[in-house]
């Protein structure tokens, strides 16, 4: 079986976008001055058929072309907009997205589970996070959640995730046993591009809190995947290896290994040869982040950029690394999702 | 010959550092109210001794014992402290950093060649920078500027380095014949480490910054070093060559890759390896960072984790590249240098 750890529903049917954009319109206008106040809008109807085609021709087609399973879903990740700072919108909008996604696991079973996209805002308090979190999971069924380090779009104005400002949601995720993808959303500063700068500098930036705190002395239970190889992080090693040295931190093996793990969301051999040889296979956990920031075929190669099952395929692994990472990882990280597998 | 493109004082004797302590603290005095006005400090008086000593038991030490031959040196890049927002403050450190610089080059001429720090400060013009690199090119002598993308110290304040904020100091390199490393200062953002964090996120967002923009088609003479093997670029190879198709910019060969180069300060052999295959030999330079970020040795090789060189004599090049990458590049990128080797 091949788990694949990070999809995004990015071909959502129109009506979600338009609740959206209907959401935003209101802030603005209240922004403005020219309303003293304006209903929130409903999120639009949208039949099982619309999601059925919308997923069967984008996620679920890939999904078989390269011969995946299951793909753990969460919604769009740049559309999850933190920066926004309405918390009742915020909260409106996680709602109205994890419905969706549960719908498309409800619709395909055995082919996707969900994650959920959290009602942060910038420096806000995290009980309506934890709030949305204990429903997703506990009632909807799914296996974790994507959380954002930096709900201000690139401007990183929130205190790193080591902070005990994060620890009401960490407490939760550890007690309910399901794992965070770190997981900014877009960029709002113009000098940090969403898709070739934020995304990868976070994941690198939070590596890093991790290598100075000591967040898992607090939570031991607690799991973190950091998506797209890890940032800049693998191809780094001896430099976060010689960093930790030199500031007196405990080993990166026991101080951060346990507990973090990195996905496949590299998108050319070399760099998932270095991703392979140099991190544990117990750490690393198959993904393509398929429909997400590279789309198209590669001219020299002919296969989709984001195909990582192909890189995969020809890495140096051998039979126990290989079934590690692409199902034994996810099924340790995520136990949700291999209770249900096995249920 | 082995050029190392990038090595920081960051051993200066201690009169320059209470330089900067009194400048400091006389700015912390006129912002508290409890003096109207306070005279500017002076550097204190270092003798060529002194200078000498430090740099005989550090860098030039490590430069003989590793078979270096020339450091291009700069001023320590994390007390550039380009946050700090007065700009009369900025100018006399960096006049003093790069004094001290000049002195270093005159003391041992064929072993250093001179970088400068600018007097940048967050969002101000950039009349003072381009005065100081035009002083320290022309009259000390010196090969080329380290340049701060972000001044704001970890919160990106500025506008991408394609914007034309930028251009006249883009102007004035391209008139001077010299280069620009991309380098920022510390971090003063409690969520992004210095070391870890901040230099690897800003190789990576300036790079993303070239590819969305057209910078060197409106400068097609200008030169940028990345450090730090690129930030997070190498490594991700495929996906910035996947994002430049899907948002339709030219291939990064002829858009972006004619321009910029990327050193070798990566602290692992799989990472040099990574580096040197997937970059063309043109476009990387020999770096160690010595004395930077990573001091020590590795326990597992017992070699100093920033002795690069040992990666590269291992590493997959063939003696044409070699010489690239060790010698010719940097002649090519910093042409004030190579008169000089041949004067």
């Amino acid at each position: 079986m091949i788990i694949d750890c990070h999809g995004h529903f990015t071909t959502a049917p129109a009506p979600h976008g338009e609740f959206r954009q209907a959401q935003l319109s209101r802030l603005e206008e209240l922004a403005s001055g020219s309303a003293a106040d304006l209903p929130m809008p409903r999120p639009g109807a949208i039949s099982d058929e619309a999601i059925r085609e919308s997923v069967e021709a984008n996620q679920l087609r890939l999904l078989r072309e390269r011969g995946t399973d299951l793909t753990i879903f969460s919604p769009q990740a740049s559309r999850m907009e933190h920066h926004v700072t309405d918390p009742a919108t915020a909260r409106a909008w996680a709602r109205a997205c994890n419905d969706l996604i549960y719908r498309v696991t409800t619709l395909f079973p055995g082919n996707f589970a969900g994650v959920a996209q959290l009602p942060q805002v910038p420096r806000g308090a995290l009980a309506d996070s934890v709030a949305e979190l204990e429903r997703c999971v506990t009632q909807l069924g799914f296996v974790g959640a994507n959380v954002n380090p930096d709900p201000s779009g690139g401007y990183w104005s929130s205190p790193p995730v080591t902070d005990e400002y994060w620890f009401p949601l960490w407490e939760k995720m550890a007690e309910l046993d399901v794992p965070a993808m770190i997981h900014v959303s877009t960029s709002v500063n113009p000098a940090v591009h969403t898709l070739g700068g934020h995304y990868l500098n976070a994941d690198t930036t939070v590596f890093m809190q991790l290598v100075q705190g000591d967040l898992f002395g607090r939570f031991p239970g607690l799991r973190l995947v950091i998506p797209h190889g890890g940032g800049a992080v693998p191809y780094h090693w001896g430099r976060f290896h010689g960093l930790a040295q030199r500031m007196q931190r405990p080993p990166l093996a026991e101080h951060v290994m346990g507990n973090v793990f990195f996905d496949t969301c590299v998108y050319h051999q070399p760099g998932i040869d270095l991703l392979t040889s140099v991190i544990s296979p117990d750490n690393v956990l198959f993904a393509s982040e398929m429909l997400g920031a590279v789309r198209g075929v590669n001219p020299d190669s002919g296969a989709d950029w984001d195909d990582t099952r192909v890189y995969l395929d020809k890495a140096p692994l051998d039979d126990e690394a290989r079934a590690k990472v692409f199902e034994g990882n996810a099924r340790r990280v995520y136990p949700r999702l291999a209770a249900r597998l096995d249920g």
